[in-house]
Formats: structure tokens, C-alpha cells, sequence
């Protein structure tokens, strides 16, 4: 009988097994994809002249932003204080929390801003302003803020054409204690586009909206930085993101099938599966089950793909319909089940509409080149 | 300034604080509610002389599971072999690990099987009897199996009018070194009912094809337990309830607001909630931002409630429309929002739509009683 072994125990599978020796459902990630598409990225913008500030966000761990910083550990970006924590605590610097200065975490952000050489902050309110006046920094230490602006997207940020934008950004350069760091904004809405041509439309409209926005502040004496991101917009760069100071995308290093549908990369491009195996035969409804729930991919991208939740690696027939907690029903898009191919116990490779959002549900990632294990990644948690 | 607390913090709290003093997004449960929810269903289960059986799947905390077996930390139901062993390494027995064998994990049930006095299993197929039959435990013991039965809710399960049914159970019973235990069915399709009456009527159907089997099992001279498991049918048990042997719902210990619509419980006794903070006022597009996205909270309930993907309590008027990664977008469901009630930093209580969903994307569990904390409870997580 074939050994397989969990997450816990496979801290001592020895380095070369093949991934098909994980207890499933299992996140795998191909280390050199990852390795491929942060290089990318940074030869990219290298070029450019552009610098990268890459987003942890999608995999929240010491490894893969070594990967992504070329082993600078300097200038990342995060989603989450406890993101910010975990890298400070691990000697990164330079870390740009990229989230409306939360009221119930400032004495944190304090802490952090004052233990750090360049800890930056983001807000999109005066309220949020007056937060950070109120707590001056030890030893006339700057807060170091960019004013999140809204060129589109719909989410956070002060929107580009109200007045307001440009009196907060003054209000920000003029408060003591605090200095405007620069001018950022996600580009988000490069989600809903469908092919590079798209990606290039909403990424220069958002570029002239920001360049605009800068050319206002200079012309009341404010000089700063900007920052655009987002994957779609960084993986197929318009000529005009020379212009900006920084780019911060983050999902890129996985990569997923809704960044390929979006057109950001090909379904080659993608760096994580998740394993699981079939359970149960349900021939009377021309089903199989697989033990991948919504635990162990989310239930990210539910409507948006042909063949369900995943796509089923090498088997473009099969469509992932819904999951329960722990049970994923499959069934064919057309013609009945030969459940001859996919006795219980078969392996299935799912590649993920959203590989945040599956990761997310991960404790531990399984790390393999080409098929062989080489290595587990722990994401940090929560906020 | 008020002083707040992160996750890992919060082991310092002192007893007594305000749940206000959490980092938002936080999962807080009332330890009083949980309390009242597992000995309604204790009580409720001796009066008809059925054995209560716990499912630990929403939770998967030993606080919890101690308060759902009244302290006795025997007879459980699991989802995952993660959670069987954290159970068993803590004290626990008389585990049934209600999950088609998963070809991956026969060694390590194997080894539970040889560990505890009662390991149980489950299956649904005859490979998987095969597999058992191909593994004999240690010193002659026998493998615990239930066979899993499919009576309209189609997830697993042989389907009870198949006549492989009666002969898969023929062969458990049949086979050395594995016992039939019981049969085991999941009335899942009560989620689809709404009020008492449509409840009563899915699980007396379930029920009544269950006892069917049974007779049918007998006829051939078999003799075995029944259970069926469902938190709807459970919270009202028809009276045919009292001839099974067992019962195994779970989530009823949290419900939640997917229960109040069914028809389980009343909103007041959903012992969950998660606090979240408003971080971003948007009035060109009449909406706030909250600080609890898909990781704080899970996707589950989409398009299934008028005032979205939760209740906001206390404020019937809003809407919680959508949630990226780590942003909630809320508007009200008429009129425009009046900013002034909701400053940034406002506290604003979500009742989830599915807690076992919700409590999926937490580390920590915040516990409180009366609003004030009183200690934190740690799921475990993984397969």
C-alpha cells in the first residue's frame, strides 16, 4: 500500500518525493513558475525604471517574498497589520501598509513606523489624518502617509475628481509629524477586462487620472511619489507607467485562471494547484465526489467559469458544480461519467479561479519542482 | 486613545474587557448562547431516548466539544482525520470520522482504529470495503463501519432504492476483521426548507426510507444502528426521531442566520457574530468600506439575503453588497446613507450568513459573556 502523509508529518518527507504522496486536498505550488513569474516582473520594471513594490498579499509568506524582492527583503506592500508584523519581524524594511489607517490599530502602526526604518501608512479620509496627529511619533519621527486615490475602481480612496482629493493631499503635506509619502491607487478594474487590449485602456486611463492628480499637487507645490497596481495592469505594462514612481501588483507570482481569463497570463503561467482525489461514485446522478470543499479552495469565482469552481487539469469535461464544506460534486459538461477513468482514490489537479482566496484557506503550502517536493511555505494570518 | 488588541495579544486580556477592545475583523461567540444551543440539544435527545451525537465541523475547538458532550468528550461525529486526531490526542473517543475512507488516509485510520477504544469509519462504495479488507488491524480488531446512505440528499451515500445498497451493507457485515456499525444519513436537504412544517416533512421522509432500509437490513438478518444528522431536523424532531439510535447535527451549537431562514432557530440564538469597523466613507457612491472581506467572514451566503452576504445588526437598513480580500462594501437598501452614524472606526456586528463557513477563516475565536471576554478558543484546522 502507497504511503501518504499530512501536512504535519510531511516536515519529514524526505526532499524529492512526488507531490502524489500528500494527503489531499493539498495546496502545491511549482517553485519555478514562481520563481519564473516574479523574475518577470522585475526585469520588467527594471526597464521600465520603474521601482517594484510587490504585493504579499496573495501568499503571505517568507519564501515567496524573498522570491519576489530578489532577496532585498526592501519594498513590499501588505493587506494586513499582521502581514506588516510578520515580515518587520523578519527583518524586511521599507513595508507600505496599503489599507485605510485602521482607528483600532494605530498605537500598532506606531509601533511599527518607530521600530522600522521606512514604515509607510495609507488613508483616504481627513479623519484618518487627524488620527495620526493625535500620535505624534517618538522622537519627531514621520509618519510616512499616501493618500489612496480613486481613479475608477470603485473600493477605497478619495475619488480623482472631487475637490477634496487635493485638499487632503495638501492637509497631509502641512500637518506636522507627518509627510506625504506619495499618491497610490489600485486599478482594480482591470478585473472585468477581457484581453490585453482592455487591460491597456483601463490601465492608461488610470495612469492620465493619476498624472493628472500629480500635475494638480505640483502646481500647488507638492512633489511626491505615485504608485499604480494591479496584476492585469503590471503583467502587460502601457508605455506611460515609465511616468510613475512605483508599481505594486501581487497576485502575478501565483497567478490563477481568473488572471488568464482577464488575459494577464496564459493558464501555463499559473504556480498553484490543489490536489485532491475522488471519493464517491454517484452514478445515479452522473456525478463523482472529490474531498476539495470550500475549505480547501474557497468559494471564489462561483458563476464565472464553464467548468465551475477550478478548472480540472487535463480533463477540460469535467466541471466542479459545488462544493459543501468538505465535498467538491463533479460532474461532465456533456455525455456520462466513465467512472472507469477516475476510480476512488484517483488523483485530480485543480487549478484555482482565485488563488488568493484559495490559498487563503491553506495553513501550509507544498512546495515542488517539477512534480518533486522540495519544501512547505507557511503564510502568516490574520490581522 | 483606547487601547486595542490583536489576536495574539488578546492572550494578555484581562477578563472583564469589552469585546470593543478587539482588532476588527473578530469572530466573537457568546459563550451563554453556545451553552443554551448544546443543552437544548442534549436535553431534547435524552427526552426521546436517541443517543446525541455532535458533529465538531463548525467549531473544531476542545472548549466547545466539551460543552456539546456535556463534558464527557465521548461520542463524536468529524469531518476531517485532522480534527479525529486533535480529538483523540486530547482525550477523546468514540470518534466517528463521518467521511468516505479517504484512499490516502487508510493508515492513519488504521492507526486511530489500534489507538482508541472506538474509532469509527464510514464508506459508501465496495472498493473501499476492499480497502479495509486489505488492512486488518492489529491483534484482531475490527474496523467500526457505518455505511453512508443517500435518502434524497445527494451528496454521498449509496442511494437507498439502489439494490447495491443491501448488498454493500451484506458485505461490511459479511467481511472479516470489519463490523457493520450503523447506517448513517444526512438529511442535508433540509437547508432547502423553509419553516417547521417543510422541515417535518423532509426529515420524516428521510427517516421513514431509513427505517425502510432497516427493515430490509433485518429481513436479511442484519442488526445495526441508525443515525441521521442534519441541524434543522434535529432542532425539531418528528416523533419517528425516537426510533433511530442516533443523531448528529453540529452546526446548532453557533447557528446562524442560514438556520433562522430555514427555520431552525430565532436570530437571537445565533451565538456568532464577527465585529468589523468602518474605515471608509464613499458618498459618490453612497456606500462605507468595512474591514472585513472574504477572509473575515467567507463568500458562503452569496445572493441568498436581502441585506447580503450578512445581518448587520441593529441596522436592518444596510447592505453588506460585496467583500474583496480584506474590504466589505455596505450601502444602505434605500435612501442615502447618513455618514454621520457611522464615523470612522464605528464598530459595526455582523451575524454571518454560514458560521461554519465564517469560523473557517479564523485562527481565534473570542469568546465572551454579556459583551465582556472571558477567553479564547482555538480551532484546529487541515485534513
Amino acid at each position: 500500500m502507497q504511503n501518504y502523509t499530512t501536512a504535519k508529518e510531511s516536515a519529514h518527507i524526505m526532499e524529492g518525493e512526488p507531490i502524489s504522496v500528500l494527503c489531499t486536498p493539498a495546496l502545491v505550488l511549482d517553485v519555478d513558475k514562481v520563481k519564473i513569474n516574479a523574475q518577470k516582473m522585475i526585469d520588467r520594471y527594471q526597464k521600465l525604471g520603474v521601482q517594484l513594490r510587490p504585493h504579499m498579499k496573495t501568499h503571505k509568506t517568507l519564501e515567496c517574498a524573498d522570491i519576489m524582492t530578489g532577496g532585498s527583503r526592501r519594498c513590499i506592500v501588505v493587506s494586513t497589520l499582521a502581514e506588516a508584523c510578520f515580515y518587520a519581524d523578519h527583518g524586511f524594511d521599507d513595508i507600505l501598509y496599503a489599507y485605510s489607517v485602521p482607528f483600532d490599530k494605530v498605537e500598532r502602526c506606531a509601533a511599527l513606523s518607530e521600530r522600522l526604518d521606512l514604515f509607510q501608512v495609507l488613508l483616504d479620509h481627513p479623519d484618518a489624518l487627524e488620527l495620526l496627529r493625535k500620535r505624534p511619533l517618538r522622537d519627531g519621527g514621520q509618519w510616512h502617509v499616501w493618500m489612496k486615490l480613486d481613479c475608477g475602481n470603485g473600493r477605497a480612496g478619495v475619488l480623482h475628481s472631487e475637490p477634496g482629493a487635493l485638499r487632503l493631499a495638501q492637509d497631509i503635506s502641512e500637518t506636522e509629524g507627518v509627510e506625504l509619502t506619495g499618491v497610490y491607487v489600485h486599478c482594480g478594474n482591470t478585473y472585468s477586462c477581457r484581453g490585453v487590449e482592455q487591460i491597456h485602456a483601463v490601465a492608461q486611463e488610470t495612469i492620465d487620472l493619476t498624472l493628472q492628480f500629480m500635475e494638480k499637487l505640483k502646481a500647488v507645490g507638492i512633489s511626491c511619489k505615485s504608485s499604480i497596481g494591479s496584476t492585469p495592469s503590471c503583467s502587460h505594462p502601457v508605455k506611460d507607467m515609465a511616468q510613475l514612481s512605483e508599481v505594486h501588483p501581487g497576485n502575478y507570482v501565483f497567478y490563477d485562471v481568473q488572471q488568464s481569463t482577464i488575459g494577464s497570463c496564459s493558464l501555463e503561467d499559473v504556480a498553484v494547484r490543489v490536489l485532491t482525489r475522488v471519493i464517491s461514485h454517484c452514478p445515479h446522478r452522473n456525478q463523482l465526489l472529490i474531498d476539495c470543499g470550500w475549505t480547501g479552495i474557497s468559494l471564489d469565482g462561483a458563476g464565472k467559469l464553464p467548468t465551475g469552481y477550478a478548472v480540472i487539469e487535463g480533463h477540460p469535461n469535467l466541471k466542479l458544480v459545488s462544493m459543501t464544506q468538505e465535498h467538491g460534486r463533479v460532474e461532465p459538461s456533456s455525455g456520462q461519467l466513465d467512472y472507469s477513468r477516475y476510480p476512488l482514490g484517483s488523483l485530480l489537479t485543480l487549478i484555482p479561479y482565485h488563488s488568493c482566496a484559495a490559498a487563503a484557506m491553506h495553513s501550509v503550502y507544498h512546495v515542488h519542482s517539477g512534480g518533486r517536493l522540495v519544501g512547505k511555505w507557511m503564510p502568516t494570518r490574520g490581522w
